[in-house]
């Protein structure tokens, strides 16, 4: 998914419906249902304690990258536990995973957190 | 809630724990869980389909502001629902509430708007 913002503009009003009661609504700039669709599940995805601080911890980190192993002790939780976190983040496309001997390493894609801010200009 | 970055200096480390077996993580600068959680609880007011349609459809809408009896016709679904979603948004903070006569007017409020595009600056 590119730049989704929440007035970008989509290929038709955000519904249909009843005629409005009031009719002060303009809705052929809002956002529609599949646009609102992907970008839920992109803020679904970072919508969570734990989700975040990885982020953060990542985002830290020297070029953008950390070790499951340095991640782990850093949340305080288990390793199937954050091993879930960082799946979650991998397939939403805000990180990528690369395995390097025993462990999994994983590293911060910016540009989705800049799709992510972009939604909010 | 102020301005909130994933990288905000935190009053601590993220998370105590084991020392890491890599041992590159630097903690100091990033997210601590308290702030996380209060991170977490805006950006799930804002992760559902139907309340980036009705957040859109507001911002869009002139001063910013739209009648109930408006956006419940633009998004297509019965009003208990879309009363349902608006009060997750003002209980948010993303919204303030106000009754004209009959119906209930809602208005953005552009700064908490800000406050979630700055998590991911």
């Amino acid at each position: 998914m590119g730049q989704t913002q929440l007035l970008a503009t989509t290929t038709g009003p955000a519904a249909s419906g009843d005629a409005a009661c009031c009719g002060t609504l303009t809705t052929d700039s809002a956002m529609g249902r599949a646009q609102a669709e992907a970008t839920a599940y992109l803020l679904k995805a970072v919508a969570d304690p734990v989700r975040l601080q990885l982020l953060s911890l990542i985002r830290a980190a020297k070029d953008h990258e950390a070790c499951v192993c340095d991640l782990t002790p850093a949340v305080g939780l288990s390793q199937p536990t954050v091993s879930h976190h960082l799946k979650v983040l991998t397939e939403a496309g805000l990180l990528t995973r690369e395995r390097r001997g025993t462990w999994a390493w994983f590293r911060l894609v910016p540009s989705r957190l800049d799709d992510l801010a972009a939604i909010f200009r």
